[in-house]
């Protein structure tokens, strides 16, 4: 899912999007509450209305931003109260009012709000989180009124088997569309990541999507698939394109480089995306140093192009019963090993 | 003709310039030459194959560049030693390294080297200058070997009417493809450089193209034509969509201003781009806050398209003999006087 998190895949439009056949979009909470708000977007019709965007969209309930982006924060059983980001404006999300947020933005699916802790927090830290992060989904649910609205859980729990069984109980009792695993890709290791997800996933529901939340490079992509992910998200393939690094199958390129100043070629000579069609890595890398808009723009349509063919693919191998040796032989040409 | 500075049209693809129907699109020898490189350019085949624009397009000497953003600089009869903008190394630009240049960057349109004094130089200081520039015009023209290059003169000479006669027949009697007024839109009023281009442009050949440097306003693109003006270049309609200020012919908007952040309607309700057909000014004003990429590229999209349409509607006028009484009441309208 490419994030659009101001209500825009940054550089690029709606039409883009549909070309390269986003299937879900994600819009942030955190974000669209502050600026420019939820009744604005409700006014006009929703984000769908709003953005231009009319395929599904997801967004995440401000949760993940509270606990990442706020220097100061002070968290209750009613909710948390935070700074906000733009104008240290104090505001202060609860279950219900990040759900009320949600429904008048109007994504198809909205998450509940939860407390993220940081990987580093002890036991009981996490112990205590997760039960009132359970007692908050169990609050979205009651106040939850669009039927044309998904609504899913937040698994939490920390780096701790029991505690993310404990609250992969709590939220599953309580009843969602769908289930993602939060807390992770928050300063562990990868391998710890692996781990936690390894026992996680196997205990979701088999019949409901499962939701992996914040990763995006093409290994960690392909890993979280093996252990029987649906859906995944982040900024990562966005983000490297604004600063020059490129997805190919053998691995990131970084068009700062000095070897691709005289490189006439096309980026990724694999790839039938309009980029690769149109352009070489000399140009482009040319647009990098310069800081061009249009840089930007062709090397994020590439980025995402690659990311959602990967799933594509890894969708099809699957289906062929062929992921586990195709997604090593595909890992080892990406990493070099 | 839209400006591509270094290489592209801030934010547009060449496939977005084709459908906006640019005629010719600029690049600049000062910026290419520093960065990437004229060789480099030559290298993989000249601008049209390293920016993928198929279509016409002119590159400027460079002289505008280095009076306008040197630090230092050192005219003399050879040339002008200055320090690049990006690096502050030391570079000279003789009329013979200007027009070699050009025919490796390889642009349908090249323009004599021109030194570009401000206007607040004295009647001495421009007399000296247009001889040493006239003096230039005729190296370059020596220098000048492709056949399937245009190369155009430059008529220099301040606001004094008897000096830009004379650097008009000095350029004229060298003889060149087309001839453009420059040295103007440097500092003097808007009434100043009306009145210099009234008096200059009769005194141009009638066969051949008269090309306005520097301007891009809609009043002022209408008002030189008026005075007989076949081509202009300005970074305005590009550089005012990156600060969020829309053209439509009842004049600039401004999205900052809070008015637009609950305007749900189009753009330019006249206009039939794509920016205008398919968002609003709240979604608009929304991404101009908050700097996101997209903002920049649709904006831009509209205000080209928006000033190219100008043109065009201008040319259908002048063909109908209507252009005096159409051009003033658009003017009246777009000015609110």
């Amino acid at each position: 899912m490419p994030v659009g998190t101001k209500g825009t895949v940054k550089g690029l439009t709606p039409e883009d999007l549909k070309t390269l056949g986003a299937g879900v979009v994600l819009g942030n909470t955190y974000h669209l509450y502050l600026r420019p708000g939820a009744d604005l977007i409700e006014e006009v019709g929703g984000l769908h209305a709003f953005t231009g965007w009319k395929g599904p969209m997801l967004t995440d309930s401000g949760g993940y931003q509270v606990f990442s982006l706020a220097k100061k924060r002070t968290i209750s059983e009613k909710g948390v109260e935070f700074a906000s980001v733009y104008d240290g404006s104090r505001h202060v999300f609860t279950p219900e009012l990040a759900t009320g947020a949600q429904e008048k933005i109007g994504a198809d699916i909205a998450m509940v709000l939860d407390e993220c802790p940081p990987a580093g927090m002890d036991y009981d830290y996490h112990a205590e989180s997760l039960r009132r992060t359970a007692r908050w989904a169990e609050r979205c649910k009651e106040a939850h009124t669009r039927p044309d609205q998904a609504l899913f859980g937040i698994v939490q729990g920390g780096l701790h088997p029991d505690l993310r069984r404990e609250s992969l109980e709590r939220t599953v009792e309580i009843g969602f569309d769908g289930y993602a695993v939060g807390g992770l890709s928050v300063g562990e290791s990868r391998g710890e990541m692996l781990e936690v997800l390894g026992y996680t996933a196997p205990m979701l529901p088999a019949d409901t999507p499962r939701y992996f939340m914040g990763i995006g490079d093409p290994v960690g992509i392909l890993e979280v698939i093996r252990l029987g992910v649906d859906m995944f998200d982040c900024v990562l393939p966005t983000r490297i394109a604004r600063h020059g690094a490129v997805l190919t199958a053998d691995g990131r390129l970084n068009l700062r480089n000095a070897r691709f100043r005289r490189d006439f070629g096309p980026l990724d000579p694999e790839c039938p995306c309009e980029t690769c069609a149109g352009y070489s890595r000399a140009y482009l890398a040319h647009l990098v140093r310069e800081d061009e808009l249009l840089g930007h723009r062709l090397i994020t349509y590439h980025n995402v192009h690659f990311t959602l063919e990967l799933c594509r693919r890894a969708r099809k191998e699957i289906l062929a019963s062929r992921y586990g040796e195709w997604s090593r032989a595909w890992i080892s040409r990406y990493t070099g090993e």
